[in-house]
């Protein structure tokens, strides 16, 4: 019996990963174009751009120059270098400094972002981004490293500069900890990598598939948390992000900015989000179960109490859905 | 020695129930008024409310009256009544239909929000969320029951009427399964209550209190996920919040009117989402170790990608300064 969509007002669907259930309300079904707002790319006068004046005794030491991308120290940050793993008790709770690191990573061009970039210069980021990941997880205290991108001041983006940023803690944080446990408990009971998994199925079933090439696949997740969220996956089993091989940058390169410039050219430039999961630092042997991948998140609706208060998105559209309206875009 | 807190960037607190970590930036650190924006109420014509012209065929039928609040069904419900636990495949993944209830509490007035109702009225509303619960979490097929209230565009509301909602879902949502477990680990290892724990010694430090009354107190926690958050919970352990007795509901009524009023005033009317979050629904013997509360949480940031990324947020105030800050406020 064919099952009667008509009337079906939402469907509840389980993340293959860390087992919590998401809601894609059918019934509220909204078309692709209906989650497009006014465009989020805002401008700021060149002369009061933080990335703009590098010169001076007040100009930031880069750490690390990546052809066009410049990697310089937060100047507002929100980890930083101390004595780590004190912890210190308040009645029942406990509390810790947070030492760590944060850096941000600056494109060349004032108003050039990911979507305009030369692959070259997109090369260019995610080699920055792998080698500070190498270099920054060997240091003392690190438990986590992850890089991220802002667009947009809906997505928490303050400077209109493009930029991406490294936080590295000395804790596991909550999202990734599950992702991990996660895998870890599918290992356990299937013997696979949860994520292998699901890529190798999407790879087939095609119905989620967003774009693919020689190295790496890009779908929206059956278990989507957000509308058109879109995930890349290297197709090989890789734990850990800097495993990216050199050979490989440019093709992961490629798929970023194909996938984000999908969402500006469908969306009218929604703000987003994208970052980089990866194994927690340490012993590879540890988490080779874990798989690692990149998460990007436009921001098309607001979160309500009923998001805040459960943690799951009710989400308008289809994953399926998603996945065909950002597949047929050309870009 | 003392702490050198003017070096200090960022401190990590571990939350007592879940285990997870925030961070508070103290390097970051705005005064309270900073985190004030435009107010979050909103005008809509009288004449255009879907909530204020109830006649006619298309009327509908209030599901309950509790004085001045009526609850009707949502007209665009998230979940809906249906044939549950019947779980379906494709390929590694489960899926659901989205069974349930979604109801609205309608209050009286188009205009007149929490802050402005008399007690009798704010004592309806948490009358008829009590009843309402009681009769929805008795349904077939129903896991949970979550009540929350929206006010302004950015936490979601999408009517300007004041109003709150309940929705009633087949599974334990993620947040609430987390909060549930960890309570029970604290149980098992401490023979006692975690929230009850924390009440107490709240009651007695004062550092992060910010009103009390004869049955319930309000705090900000210690490992605030979100800048000025306040949770309200019974002093003493009740794990239902149904449980709730009449001859209490009007002191309720007044610590969480309160509490909304604060944020009001001090911080000129932010948006804000509150909910309740309770035991799940079934044998009440088995969530002994769970103690209901409210959560109250005002939108003062925007979520970035390190919060999207860690499930962390990077709150740039003290807990003991926001408390310190509500406290002080008459209302």
């Amino acid at each position: 019996m064919m099952a009667d969509t008509s009337k079906k007002i939402s469907e509840l669907r389980q993340d293959l990963v860390c087992g919590d259930w998401v809601v894609i309300a059918v019934g509220r079904g909204k078309r692709p174009h209906a989650f497009s707002g006014a465009p989020a790319t805002f401008e700021e006068p060149r002369e009061m751009c933080p990335f703009e004046n590098f010169s001076g005794s007040d100009a930031p030491q880069p750490v690390l120059q990546s052809g066009s991308v410049s990697v310089i120290p937060n100047k507002f940050p929100a980890f930083a270098k101390g004595v780590c793993r004190v912890f210190s008790k308040e009645g029942p709770y406990t509390f810790a400094d947070g030492v760590g690191i944060h850096e941000v990573f600056v494109l060349k061009d004032h108003a050039r972002y990911i979507p305009e970039l030369s692959l070259e210069e997109m090369s260019d980021l995610i080699r920055a981004y792998r080698d500070r990941y190498k270099t920054v997880s060997r240091e003392e205290c690190i438990a986590y490293v992850l890089i991220f991108h802002n667009h947009g001041r809906e997505a928490g983006a303050s400077i209109a500069h493009p930029h991406s940023q490294l936080v590295a803690m000395p804790v596991i944080p909550p999202d990734v900890a599950r992702s991990v446990e996660g895998s870890k408990r599918y290992f356990r009971e299937h013997g696979k990598c949860v994520h292998c998994e699901m890529v190798q199925y999407e790879l087939v079933s095609k119905k989620r598939l967003v774009d693919e090439n020689e190295k790496f696949v890009a779908f929206t997740p059956f278990a989507s948390k957000i509308a058109f969220e879109t995930r890349i996956f290297p197709k090989v089993h890789q734990s850990v992000f800097e495993m990216l091989e050199d050979g490989d940058v440019t093709l992961l390169a490629e798929i970023l900015q194909r996938s984000v410039a999908r969402l500006k050219k469908g969306l009218n430039d929604p703000a987003y989000n994208f970052f980089i999961h990866t194994a927690p630092v340490g012993d590879v042997s540890r988490y080779d179960h874990y798989h690692w991948h990149i998460e990007i998140l436009p921001k098309t609706s607001v979160w309500a109490g009923v998001e805040i208060g459960t943690g799951i998105e009710i989400s308008a559209i289809m994953p399926e859905e998603a996945a065909e309206f950002l597949r047929n875009i050309t870009v």
